[in-house]
């Protein structure tokens, strides 16, 4: 499934020649919608040589309301065969919008999307990669080496290649930032996330001009599996909590048995798969109604040369 | 201002005959609003002799969609000179309800409210104080000697004894839990107010009983003095983020010239005031559209006996 290059051979890259930097998708998601309006302030940030660099607040309306989505989520609006009859909802037409103006056969097609999100788990900076290429990987790989706090996580058969705003550029990348609640800032975290967005505009500098020296042989990368969703009631009502031992422990192992909710009576309810998962987005406010109580990935290594 | 009491001199305090147990006044603080849930399942857990322990799910509406409000903050929706020509508002009608319902000439008068918030600032468990007589006060430091996580804020000067929904009752104590995201539960963070809770009605009972007998000769108390924004432009948008060295630092002293702000260039805006205050509500995710980065107090020592 994951293309691999030799040490050294980017030749068989892409150059890129358009990126476009969003924030606000989910318009209470502060940082990336504060990162963009710093940036439509100060072009100069990122700009690059090689490469146009355009802005844009995903979904206007909200971000204005300063609430997650008007209608329904814009980062699952983006599947063409899902809008039947559904063209009066406010994200449809903002996603068919967005798709004229930076989809591939659009006014202004874009290579790259740098797509910036928050989350109340605590996911330290997340990477996410819908398609594992060589440039995503090497950029990932680049991204973490330096930044401690980077996690790398694939997306890969959870439809976010279908359906997400990024999904309309060939390459993409989702940044994460948690724990934050959403419709607040914190500003070491808005600083990170800003030198992260620099040091990936001079990586895709250096790609562009085969500069492009990769140092990592290998990558942890948390692969999807699945959703884990709140023990509920016939009302469809939740019956537990996160555990406290699982509670801001995203990433971590969890293995058969292990606590992983607990009823408002405080009966413990362990995991019972069986085997061990590596879960992440760990009680995200925002999925809540999406049925998600965490996601449950697979920590692998990656040989990336 | 403050009542005061000889120590013991319990005999001048009313009889508590119905108490009233709020959760969800904002929908999306789900501690409140399970806790009442769970208290409605198990009735016997809040049952107490010597009085009658209702619940109400404050923004019924509101807490079915998880969200704070559907119309207008229903904590500010109390005071019906504002409600003039306004009656189309959900909340207005919702406050007319519950006043009817539980107000002092309803149809179940209340005499003590108990209200259940939840903040993203980092307040601990704060006891709010809309009117610190004998018996609030008494209240206030029983439960903060019993958990080291409580500290008591004095709302006086605020208008909250005027447009909340606790305002309806001669005595009310307002709760909040933090740092928690809104739309999320936090497992130990429920049981702890569960249990905080549960010494409030012990409390009465004793109290009650007459049995109430004064262990604190003195209480912290953070006394409201006023609210501060965050810089904006002239459109209103926000030109700063809580600065990082006074995040998640709620009740600390911030003197003249402490960094308050960090603008998204990185320059620092310092605290401009002429004395020392002691800022909760931190950042605070839903006073951003009221205007409110932060509450100032002054940090007070109340003799009790």
């Amino acid at each position: 499934m994951l293309a691999k290059t030799k040490k050294g051979d980017v030749s068989c890259m892409d150059k890129i020649n358009r990126v476009l930097l969003v924030g606000g998708t989910h318009g209470n998601e502060l940082i990336g919608v504060y990162l963009v309006k710093k940036f439509e302030q100060y072009p100069e940030l990122i700009r690059r040589p090689s490469f146009e660099t355009l802005t844009l607040l995903g979904n206007s309306k909200a971000v204005e309301a300063c609430v997650r989505y008007i209608d329904q989520d814009l980062n699952r609006s983006f599947d063409l065969q899902k809008h039947e009859n559904l063209n009066s909802l406010y994200e449809n037409q903002r996603a068919t919008e967005i798709r004229a103006k930076f989809g591939q056969i659009g006014e202004m097609p874009i290579d790259l999307i740098i797509d910036q999100h928050s989350t109340t788990s605590n996911v330290g900076f997340m990477l996410i990669l819908d398609n594992p290429d060589v440039l995503t990987l090497g950029l990932a790989a680049y991204l973490a080496s330096n930044h401690s706090a980077i996690r790398v996580y694939s997306s890969v058969g959870s439809h976010r290649n279908l359906d997400s705003l990024r999904s309309i550029a060939k390459y993409r990348i989702g940044i994460e930032v948690g724990p934050i609640s959403h419709g607040t800032l914190q500003a070491e975290l808005f600083q990170e996330n800003e030198v992260i967005i620099q040091d990936t505009l001079d990586y895709l500098e250096k790609s562009n001009n085969k500069a492009v020296v990769p140092e990592e042989s290998s990558l942890t990368l948390y692969q999807y599996i699945g959703v884990m969703d709140y023990p509920r009631n016939e009302n469809g009502e939740i019956q537990a909590m996160i555990h406290p031992r699982l509670q801001f422990k995203d990433y971590e192992t969890l293995n058969p048995g292990d606590p992983m909710f607990l009823t408002f009576d405080g009966e413990v309810i362990a995991y019972q798969g069986t085997v061990s998962v590596n879960p992440v987005f760990i009680g995200e406010s925002a999925y809540l109604e999406k049925g998600i109580a965490m996601v449950l990935t697979e920590k692998k290594q990656i040989q990336l040369v």
